[in-house]
């Protein structure tokens, strides 16, 4: 008997969701959100209400005869007066303050990858709150680290993983993500050369010498090292004597400089400094992870993308190609889909096809998918219970991109960006469950080690797989109870963000026939970017003060209301060797006086952009309108 | 003019706090919790209406007359209908499902460091979830940013810091701020090394060769860091070109094995592995950061501790001296005020010595408290305005401890543990806030070097100088609110934690009293773990047995409801080799049958646990007659 089996059954039925209620409801997610008008205003009062009370309640309900802990005169008498005076004055200081901040909740709010977040996850994580679990362990979250292990296993089966080998669950946020991904494979990628120095050192196994042999140690695929791990410690009758030879080689135990030392004594030939692989576009958390783990930013090798932001198959290779013959590890490759200036999706079939051919010939990396921002997006094509929504959007490239995610090894995405979830969400999946025991605090010969990780399990564990501790379990719910309504599929998310993807095209047409504007390229998500085009400008550095003046006039300024905003849009910078500056007509026409361009940058996460404002235009044409007029007001004068 | 100016004029001012408005006012904290019968209830309705409806209205009144986004019959429509009743089922089945969750808000819980959160941190968190800011920079947080860097300023000046010198910041939690001491100590430890290697390599520079030139490089204080470096970028007329210059020899940039052999080649001695040193007591997640870092488990160095679980002055002083013969560069010492298992105090003040006698015979490291969960105790010394709260515990040590952390180089404070703050709440201080600069993004020549991490800067920046990148601006205005209403000294927090040590004590010595019941060692915080004596039980593993049966009996278990349980506390263990168990007469005159001793663990988070109970004894009282009566049973039986 143990908690699982008494919670609400949905709870663990897996991909449970809202349309199993009734196929028939549309899920217009209209309704899952408060909305700019806050016109959902009456039904999260009354959802507030209820798990106000409710909890206030199971409070109550606690030993009802326990005396009240604060006597009915101290919590209405003078004291607590002077603390209502007290308290909200300094409340109503801090939300004016906080009225100071940036409307997102609105479609006139265009700027950056954050927008209003749904009900169900900010009605969950304020249930949460007031029971504030911590989902370090079971013992400290019964309920909400099942939550987790769960949003886990769905995001694994979004990805086409195995959700019963694989391991996922969330972080505060992608970066920290993203470092577990390098932190799992580090340990996975040197665990069979591991293997083989304890078997030679304690085994008397005797095995080649020199740099071929180690290589080829160096490049055995993840899949087959639990097998390896398993054969190992199964040896012999004691398994945890087994471990404990082991440890002695483990990378994560003697750190890198005495593993390199270890290795160069008994292979006899120079140790070669492991690599990285990383595109051009890849967040910058990734330059941070080098300093972090002591690999150093210049053992990230680069890889070139393409007049789209895509990660070059082709260039790839000729890295892949390199490494090969420096013959250095390569700890991992990773892709990027939704990248975050542009939203760029990675060509993930191609790059793991190039991946696998280079494997065929000895050099081996295992994929990570940097999908902190293009994770969700994968919900665009996964058919749901309505048979209505399966239309896919008309680039057929990118479903195919989603569809490979199964061929590679880790993802991260980020339910506080495109799941619309409260900061911080983040997640990561990693195809090789096996992994997390290498890491973990408790030794892997432990009899916990099978289902330490289910949420079926009846007491699961996290804490030590994972690189941080105690964690909001509000979180967990949040994201659970979002996706419990919204489901992953066409149903839900998947048709919210394919409504955003034809939005960002239909706006990218809709520049097309503007005097002045237009869209560098064709989006492959929800992220359009803009320059002026004017003959008055000749040159880069006056095309860059103009889109400087632009992008000043729409963002975020200091000011006393945001009732002083029209509209909001962000700015980036494109370096000019970047193959779309490079290969742009225009771009190139212009005077070369400066190393970078800078373009408006508009993320569309509100789907009533489309709708009409106040003077009856759609917030996009409006939008436009004011752009043009802004930008023919500076032209004037400069 | 900028945002700063139109903040309301309390949130900026320094230590402002509730003592402010009436000097008088007697900070009881009863008020400031929702209490265990949810006395609150009220005046929390009260506020969270408010900050509901406030931000209801906000939404409505930017651009009024833009039309609402869902028409009125459709949020009120057959679809809105169908969705209310999804949402309220699932609903119904998540607040169920939370309800079997711990009690951690009753008197009766007093299992870990958990508790109710402040009612001020619960309504800052929910009002500021609604406007969801993003704290990576002030364009998507322009007020919360600066709530997050002033808790920091608030935190240097608690530890006796400069706090326009210092950077401090909120984290996730205490894990991810413990790595950060690394990474930021990492990266000062091997700045002046790196000075000198540009230096010769660029500057034409000469010097000496060999170990002991090498060591003196190696053991320059943080404290002159800063100094060296802007000498450093100041030669020239180009600061650019001089930090590019130096990037070639920064270990973050380079990485750990080309630094090594740079250095090996320009000082023609062995580089020789740098270490960490923590006591055994420390937290799991140091032993992880080994991995993390590349560093290696046994390059952690540990030293012994006392029969309080304090770091023992000697053995630091004896690893030192090892380290100093070796010449392993340390990058940092570890301390713990308030162990995990214990609540155990290290002296600060003693271990400090230490190091400065050391480092004065040229052997140097910076020392990082690890205070995730005692560093709100620091506050029980800080004088208030209210001068009738200023008693001091009994222990002097105590206090000069935490009056000694002005001398250490960082500390790591949990909001989320002492501070009644919700999950997931950490942060750090480091006392070199220029280091920061040398992990960050953007290269420390840039303009904005000076206050880009000054809350009173125009423009406050935080994610490139920080471990994690998006991150909840709502966890900052709880901290931040809370540290408003309750200050951090003996008015506020101070006086909250000072009753709960009493209560520590005054539960160990009611112990002394009983037949059965033992109390370890007297506590130094809120923590007291308890044996049981029978004269039955003969051997440690027959005591561990007892200990196990009782801990299960008031320990978290599998149950339907909360009603089942009357009081939970938790068990913890410890090696039969720590000078406790050997120094103890009674654990000494048993069987030693057993590798480790299990013990009882109380946390007292709870100031009404001195109250009492339903059936009219308090509820310590009540406890231990039940804790006897339980252990009468399984020794009769056994």
């Amino acid at each position: 008997m143990d908690v699982k089996d008494f919670l609400s059954p949905d709870s663990s039925t897996v991909g449970a969701s809202a349309s199993d209620l009734d196929p028939a409801f549309e899920h217009d997610l209209d309704l899952y959100f408060l909305g700019p008008k806050s016109e959902k205003r009456a039904f999260l009062f009354e959802a507030l209400h209820l798990v106000l009370n409710d909890h206030v309640f199971w409070r109550r309900n606690y030993w009802p005869k326990d005396p009240p802990a604060i006597g009915y005169s101290k919590a209405n008498g003078p004291d607590a007066s002077h603390f209502r005076e007290i308290f909200f004055t300094e409340l109503f200081s801090l939300v004016s303050d906080l009225k100071l901040d940036v409307p997102v909740f609105s479609p006139r709010y265009m700027a950056h990858m954050i927008s209003e977040t749904t009900l169900p996850s900010l009605v969950a994580y304020f249930a949460t709150l007031l029971y504030n679990p911590n989902n370090v362990s079971s013992e400290a979250s019964p309920v909400t680290i099942r939550h987790e292990l769960e949003v886990g296993k769905q995001f694994a089966r979004l990805f086409g993983f195995d959700d019963r080998t694989s391991f996922g669950h969330l972080t505060s946020g992608g970066t920290i993500a993203n470092y577990e991904s390098l932190w799992f494979h580090k340990a996975g990628r040197f665990l069979p050369l591991a293997i083989e120095m304890a078997r030679r050192t304690h085994d008397g196994k005797t095995g080649q010498k020199g740099a071929d042999a180690l290589y080829e140690f160096l490049n055995v695929p993840l899949e087959d090292g639990e097998w390896l791990l398993n054969e190992f410690l199964s040896e012999g009758s004691d398994p945890e004597m087994r471990w404990a030879l082991l440890e002695g080689s483990l990378i994560s135990h003697i750190g890198d400089a005495r593993f390199r030392r270890a290795v160069e004594e008994m292979f006899e030939t120079p140790w070669i400094e492991p690599v990285v692989i990383v595109p051009k576009t890849a967040h910058y958390c990734w330059r941070r992870s080098a300093g972090l783990f002591g690999l150093g930013r210049d053992n990230y090798r680069k890889v070139d993308v393409d007049n789209e932001f895509r990660t070059s198959p082709k260039d790839l290779e000729r890295v892949l190609t390199e490494c090969a013959e420096e013959r250095c590890p390569i700890i991992q490759i990773v892709f990027v889909v939704g990248t975050t200036e542009f939203g760029s999706i990675d060509q993930v079939g191609e790059l793991a096809d190039v991946r696998d051919r280079m494997a065929a010939k000895g050099t081996y990396a295992p994929i990570h998918v940097d999908g902190a921002y293009g994770g969700y997006f994968a919900t665009m094509f996964r058919r749901g219970a309505d048979p209505v929504n399966t239309a896919e959007p008309e680039d057929r490239w990118i479903g195919e991109s989603f569809h490979s995610f199964s061929r590679v090894d880790s993802v991260t995405v980020d339910p506080h960006k495109a799941g619309y979830i409260p900061y911080g969400a983040g997640s990561i999946v990693i195809k090789h469950g096996y992994l997390k025991d290498l890491v973990a605090e408790n030794a892997p010969y432990c009899l916990d080690r099978e289902n330490a990780t289910d949420e079926e399990a009846p007491r699961p564990q996290l804490g030590k797989f994972i690189l941080e501790g105690s964690k909001p379990g509000a979180v967990a719910a949040s994201v659970w109870f979002s996706h419990k309504l919204i489901p992953l599929d066409q149903d839900g998310y998947g048709r919210q963000l394919r409504i955003l993807c034809d939005i960002a095209r239909e706006f990218d047409s809709k520049v097309t026939s503007r005097r002045r504007v237009r869209s560098l390229y064709r989006p492959h998500t929800n992220i359009v970017c803009l320059i002026i085009e004017d003959e008055s400008v000749r040159s880069l550095s006056s095309l860059n003060a103009l889109t400087e003046h632009l992008a000043v006039r729409f963002g975020v300024r200091d000011v006393l209301s945001i009732q002083v905003y029209d509209y909001l849009v962000s700015r980036t910078t494109m370096a000019t060797e970047l193959p779309l500056v490079r290969q742009d007509e225009y771009l190139q026409s212009l005077e070369q006086d400066a190393s970078s361009v800078a373009v408006l940058r508009l993320v569309f996460m509100n789907r009533w952009v489309a709708d009409k404002e106040a003077g009856g235009k759609t917030y996009l044409d409006d939008f436009l309108d004011r752009l043009e007029t802004a930008a023919d007001e500076w032209i004037a004068q400069n």
